[in-house]
């Protein structure tokens, strides 16, 4: 078990088993933004990266994106409906358009295919939570 | 003139007067940021703290969403008008439930007024920017 | 093997067999972001906060300084020593203080004792880290 | 007066007249993360980013120092001098490089030495900050 998920056990409002689903939700934004962080920075590394201006933009706005949205979701105390849910939404937004960007460069560049993955995961883990707070992305 | 919007003017892709605006908008986030960081922390060394945990967690979501919108907004380069969009909105929900949130503060702590009158700016500035975008927040 | 470990090896500039402890440091710096943004928050949660005022506050500088140690440390184009030097040793201090007041806390609060445990591990991977640059924190 | 400076003065904590320098710095801070992230996306928008690379990875790296640093040096409750001074001097370190780098591209491009120049002025107050904690980069 991560630490989150054991953290939020121990948290003095936990709502109980939730928040292992909230817990994967984090460790899937973490992974998203370190695939994107450096995905970005492996097609600067690419010899012609002008080729790869759309998915860095979007690389690095989705790791942007994900850092928010993993710390927002982090916090149990007081939450907002509203928040978390506009928050959850418009980083699914990002990690579809980041992870489509990507899929376009699987065949050439083996980072964006990891990355186009890590985004899909997140995508859905992000609706899947949306979900449960009432709301279809 | 700020230096960022010194800064949009020369960029390969710059859009000219629309700028201004954007600039603009980039500075109320980072205002924003910055007195959400601080007053959660003048709410935190105030003698009762249990008293604002709600006006701590908006303080701390709100800082969190202004420095996202802040770094995607400071991008120009292949820009995805879904993304600008839903970030521009989620981080007006986040400035307004925060502002209204340190209002009700207000008479009792000065750190409370001054930071409900950053996030009202900046919720003004999201709506502003969101509606050029062509939608109504 | 975590997205990022996979990540790296499709690097332009991949540097080989070093990267499985970079993959993992950045993984550390993550988990332990994760605990100190859910600890503040939980320690904001215990019915006397004010009890908790320098654990908080040592949590939030942590999670800023693991947020912005991970970002540098996934970037592999054109490193400069200096820079991951001065970010890897920084953040080793955040985590060894914040590591220490938690420890303080941990028979009373469950999450203090998770997160310390966070913190230490993630101190461990910033000292080795920066070892293998040439230099002792 | 921007609002971190009078909310500084209302902060529980406060310590007078030494936090108009430390709201300058914060303002410092945060223009400098502006122009490394404007300019990062601008080099990006250049015909030849592969000419930019290493000023890219540098702005990026800069921006997330300057972020980290705006937080911490934002909080007054239960200061540690360890904590700021060693993040205060590893930023002044990005800076310095990262502005070092702007300079050689500024007769080609203006977001380059407009960059350079935010990044002067924030490495030079975070010097004169990290002096006043006694301490000389």
């Amino acid at each position: 078990m991560h630490h989150i998920e054991n953290l939020f056990q121990s948290h003095p409002h936990t709502a109980g088993a939730e928040n292992a689903n909230l817990a994967k939700l984090i460790r899937s934004l973490d992974e998203c933004k370190e695939s994107c962080t450096a995905c970005a920075d492996a097609c600067l590394a690419e010899p012609k990266p002008e080729m790869l201006r759309r998915c860095i933009r979007l690389n690095l706005d989705c790791a942007d994106s994900c850092t928010a949205a993993a710390r927002i979701l982090s916090r149990l105390t007081e939450p907002d409906g509203d928040i978390l849910r506009s928050h959850v939404e418009a980083c699914a937004i990002a990690c579809r358009l980041c992870g489509d960007e990507c899929r376009k460069h699987e065949t050439h560049h083996d980072h964006c295919r990891i990355c186009a993955e890590s985004c899909r995961q997140c995508e859905q883990a992000c609706r899947q939570y949306a979900k449960s707070l009432g709301v279809t992305v």
